[in-house]
């Protein structure tokens, strides 16, 4: 009864490559709670951590609204709590709005290998599908480090390429994270896992020019939502190839220039992928947060205050030219693009992590101002990374404090990481949440993998309120 | 409040390119029933009438069934019939369910202006959104023809290479004909009409390697629901670019080799797109298709009987070798790709328009297998379609009759068309539904612009019964 082949037979694999799509859902299968190494549990944790910070702060962002409401008037069973906005929805619906609203304002964590954002693909599908399920907290953090690995697997192979022709990974790549990890929740053996990848290659969307746009949070919501619905429809045992990153015309071929199977294979140079994902921590143009890293360093480890500073030079990457060097910020949204402002509030000690630091009235706040007066950016062209700058201070005695730093290079010290996470969050969902709400969350993040399911979680994350904005 | 702008500025429009994309949208939005040319209207009928046809023949099939278990699980409000499965659910839900049925066997009505499936793509989300909103039928008419015109001309702009690199153009640009449509039918100004046409961009998704799968209907189900979202965004004011198309990094930039942004602007040779709408006739490979229309023909013109036929030569493309050229099938699935057999059927006319014709037991019938011995095929290289075959038959008295057929080629006498296509629909639909059903579904489309609503027509299409197969 199959007239669905009427029109053509199936492209076959090309006959040099071999079966990536199954030896990665073969791992992906096989990835165990027990197994998981000590840092990854640690690293599952806090990027879950820091995707709720950023959830809570982009729930009420106008696009996760609409994308709400929309969700609202569709209906669905109410199984998985839409985060900040005290309603229940169909899981899938649950996964775009909250993939949607934790990418809102692109402050959630980013891996290179890929060039995109892993926990907001990853967490919204896997909190929803756990939260319908009723899955544990291990069953989250395997499922999470599943996802994640075979996520930049599948990156590896296809970059820089298929990024540069114009796809915006977060969408495309993203997609068949979010099916990796739903795969492994719903602990799809191996020959399902790869139909779940294939129905995510024949998914894959996002087109780079969209950023700058609400579209591009879109991308993370539906990569989110379209991976579980791959995942679903291959426990289903919906019929479909099991090569499809590799097949002639297939996924690698149709989206990028370059497809290198081996480097999907290949071991990350430190064992794991997730030892390589990088957080952010200041709500402003990524391009100014390695000033600002190195002015809070300077600041810290030499004690300086306001008065013992006579002139700061930064020295940054041309590519920050139009993107973030607006010499004399007059609003909020302008000093988030502003390399002076930005190293200005480090060095005066105001939490650059919260959204309520850039508003018109701090940015024109006259002792900033004066400060920020003090600041001389200078470009420079053979500095292609806006991820690393230099911050050089001439202390009033006539000393010389220079600190160079790279936000590009994940840390190692993972406490430290996450007591800065924890400042973030509670920067960030502190104008959404009480501050036992707050302590409430860290805890059950912090005994994640004890958590029977998730519903204590979903819980504070539904109730978290609007927040209380300073305009 | 805007850090979603963080990362990157949007890439500027390539400066040698019009505003495509909002030329397009101004034409969709201008589109009014009383402008609609009386050939544009019956055409809408045919298609719909045809589409409903294929989709309850599709709408049991084993992957239509899974879309609609999954729908069901994740609940939805009762806005929309699903067809054929006695249920109602969101009209996005309904949208992706429908469309995928609609094209499980491949039957549906074809474009070749983007080498797709147009009614699949486009009556879905129009009939699931109608029935949401009570919509009119001639409301429905309206915005069909639109998306149509919308579909074609993209298609057009982005042909050959589109296709050739390995999209499949009913998933891609079919996201783009729906979201037209629907844009229409929410009456969306041409602003928010572009904004609709951008959110299908970013979400244009199909994969030609899927052909052979349940991928594949599901590429249409997914170009509809995805449409129907992107037209409901926009019409809440989601922000994005109103230059999808043409800007650089943009879709035509990123997903194939040539661009023409003129093709889009051309008239179309005969005045509309919807006048090149090709339906298909046969439940067999659609390389039998010519071949069965020709001998056909000869059956009936010169009233042949099984006795009065010696030899019967096929003349078809090389290209059929592989594909539709079983020489003595066993099985009613085999004998759908067998001209031999397919030719045979025709002369005996037997009903190629029915699934129930293509059983083993129809297959294996001893006067059409002597019949079918008498035939043969001849491949011919320089034939490069599919779409066209020479039939010659000696009779008995030693006559030689020949006829030559292209099902590349759109009808012009539509009064024979609609014939064809009500025979077509009673075939199809009247193991689904009673006669008295059929013929209340047909008036129904026959008075489709006079229809305050289509919820007579959506009560019919959600009460068909499974089919009572023949095995």
């Amino acid at each position: 009864m199959n007239a669905r082949i009427a029109t053509a037979a199936p492209p076959k694999a090309a006959p040099q490559t071999l079966n990536l799509t199954g030896a990665l859902a073969e791992r992906n299968a096989a990835w165990h709670f027990l197994a998981l190494p000590g840092d990854a549990r640690e690293l599952a944790r806090q990027c879950l951590l820091d995707w709720i910070a950023v959830a809570l702060a982009g729930a009420h962002e106008p696009l996760a609204c609409m994308l709400a409401e929309e969700a609202r008037e569709q209906g669905g069973h109410p199984q998985s709590t839409v985060v900040g906005q005290g309603f229940a929805t169909s899981c899938r619906q649950a996964a775009l709005v909250n993939g949607a609203a934790s990418h809102a304002l692109d402050d959630d964590d980013v891996n290179m290998c890929f060039t995109g954002h892993p926990s907001a693909v990853l967490v919204p599908p896997l909190l929803a599908l756990a939260e319908a399920r009723g899955e544990s907290g291990a069953a989250f953090m395997t499922a999470f480090v599943a996802g994640y690995e075979t996520l930049c697997r599948i990156g590896a192979a296809v970059s820089p390429g298929h990024h540069v022709s114009g796809f915006h990974a977060t969408g495309t790549i993203g997609t068949f994270g979010a099916a990796a990890a739903c795969a492994r929740l719903l602990r799809l053996d191996p020959d399902d896992t790869a139909v779940a990848l294939g129905i995510a290659a024949t998914e894959a969307t996002g087109l780079k020019s969209m950023f700058g746009t609400m579209y591009k949070p879109l991308h993370a919501g539906r990569a989110g939502a379209d991976g579980m619905m791959a995942a679903h429809l291959a426990a289903r045992g919906f019929a479909g190839r099991g090569d499809a990153l590799e097949a002639a015309q297939g996924f690698a071929a149709t989206y990028g220039p370059d497809f290198d199977p081996a480097a999907a294979l290949r071991e990350p140079a430190r064992g794991l992928h997730l030892r390589d994902n990088l957080f952010k921590y200041h709500a402003a143009c990524y391009g100014t947060h390695a000033a600002i890293e190195a002015a809070r360093h300077l600041r810290q480890r030499h004690g300086l205050a306001d008065s013992d500073v006579r002139r700061i030079v930064v020295h940054a990457s041309a590519l920050s030219e139009g993107v973030c060097n607006i010499a004399e910020p007059c609003t909020g949204l302008e000093a988030k693009f502003s390399l002076r402002h930005a190293v200005a509030m480090a060095l005066a000690g105001i939490d650059t992590a919260s959204m309520s630091s850039f508003t018109d009235e701090v940015t024109n706040d006259r002792d900033l101002r004066r400060l920020r007066e003090r600041v001389h950016v200078e470009l420079h062209r053979e500095c292609q990374e806006m991820s690393r700058a230099e911050v050089v201070i001439e202390t009033t005695d006539g000393v010389l404090l220079r600190r160079h730093h790279d936000v590009g290079l994940p840390v190692t010290d993972l406490a430290e990481q996450r007591l800065r996470l924890e400042q973030k969050f509670r920067s960030m969902a502190g104008s959404r949440l009480t501050a036992e709400a707050c302590d409430e969350l860290i805890d059950l993040v912090d005994r994640l993998e004890d958590l029977p399911d998730l519903s204590p979680l979903a819980g504070l994350l539904g109730a978290a309120g609007a927040p209380r904005r300073i305009h």
